[in-house]
């Protein structure tokens, strides 16, 4: 059978696929997007079965790049897509570019289910390291800490009073998919902070309110590496629940890092310990 | 005297400050454009002199926000710029918002003299830590590896073979001013390499192609840690140079780090070997 083709820009699934772009319209369908081979790769290779899959075929090749063999990976992806139960369906450059949220598409976009799940799905370990942002507001440093995250092979990443949803298009992109390969949960910073007491797990929180150093703990064993707001860091409620405040050291003339860029440090430091406490 | 004001946003002067987001315009000048209360205020704390400050007073205080002594702290730092003297032009909020570049703008857009020096007015010493970044391309990421590397003390950010300059506004606005801190220059790769070696810096190069950890080498002394391209990593050239190739290990799904994840995670490794040797 073939798919059906969309032409026109005004078509009704096309203003549905933008309207994706609201958090409010995300919650109500319970779906997100996910744009861009990279990130619909790793999607896939997590398990995320998507519902319909929009492709280009004029975009499969940006000019100039090693076009053939971008082509070929392409549509292997979309025929991955339909094997896993994806509609699929084809939209002209004109209806492709009105949907494509980024600049430059490469004439892939899919919808697909919600990612987040409840704390208690989450699973934690003795050697857990997971990490927790409270009240991050800007999509691009949340997908920027999942990717890191993921990187450091955390079990789970915790949005506490989260400002931002996990399903926002733009952390999807900056996360470069990850978002869907790490176990993320969203919760109110109290009840995440029960959930890690009563799992034992020990809170670590960044702050530059400190003397103590983040190389000078013991990041070994169940660690939540905790991270605050852009602004205004860690607030009260997290600072007082922690078993460690850490600080990064500043050696320059500036006083702040950038929130994932602290996430980063700290828990490649936390995984660092734990490669040398094996070794 | 009172300062000149602009209203109209065809005013010449208001072109020519636009005309300030092209390179090419940069480079003709030897100017650059500098937006926004925090990055002014590390640019002249780090010894900027503005040429020109262009402000709307009418923006100092976003609604909302602890306004009165928000205004207070725009006020101090226009008056610092005049001391230094630079030229203050008012401009009336239609008029700002075409010549600002950020969204939100704070009142508060400068002309500063152009950053970025030689190789050879750089200094290093036996201790020196430094970072190379290879063909970077977004000025995002080569803003955020200026954050983290003032951050950790380096002597100097080179960037070899830039597909942008030190002054994009981009560059700028993502390093929070630091680009005014950090000594920063500009060179080719075998200029860059043939400086280091003359100087016995150590160079390390970060790579997913190797066994080698980051964790595993010495990253005490004179060292520069090399980071590549977003999308292609470091080129022969650069890795054939080095001391050291060493990878930051991948323990999830994804298989690269963000490229200013990569320096602060291997610079911030480097400190704290240097902070434990010193203990």
């Amino acid at each position: 059978m073939a798919d059906l083709l969309i032409t026109s820009p005004a078509n009704p699934r096309l203003k549905a696929l933008v309207a994706l772009r609201r958090r409010r319209t995300r919650e109500e369908t319970g779906t997100t997007l996910v744009e861009g081979h990279e990130e619909l790769t790793l999607a896939l290779a997590s398990g995320v079965r998507p519902q319909t899959l929009f492709v280009c075929p004029e975009l499969f090749s940006p000019a100039g790049h090693a076009g053939r063999q971008e082509i070929g990976r392409q549509e292997d992806l979309v025929a991955h897509a339909r094997q896993l139960g994806a509609e699929v369906v084809r939209l002209n450059r004109t209806a492709f570019e009105k949907v494509a949220y980024r600049e430059g598409p490469d004439g892939l976009l899919a919808v697909v289910p919600a990612v987040g799940r409840a704390l208690s799905q989450l699973d934690t370990d003795d050697d857990a390291l997971l990490l927790m942002a409270q009240g991050v507001e800007k999509p691009g440093n949340l997908g920027a800490m999942l990717r890191t995250a993921d990187a450091a092979g955390v079990s789970a990443v915790v949005a506490a009073d989260p400002v931002t949803d996990w399903g926002n298009p733009n952390v999807v992109r900056a996360s470069k998919g990850t978002v869907f390969a790490v176990p993320v949960a969203t919760a109110t910073t109290v009840e995440a902070l029960a959930w890690l007491s009563a799992r034992q797990v020990r809170l670590v929180v960044t702050t530059p309110d400190t003397d103590r150093l983040y190389t000078e703990v013991d990041l070994t064993g169940a660690v939540a590496v905790a991270v605050g707001a852009e602004k205004h860091g860690a607030d009260d409620t997290l600072l007082d629940a922690a078993a460690y405040r850490v600080r990064i050291p500043m050696h320059g003339k500036a006083n702040s890092l950038n929130v994932a860029a602290s996430a980063a440090i700290v828990l490649f430091e936390a995984r660092r310990q734990r490669m040398a406490g094996a070794g």
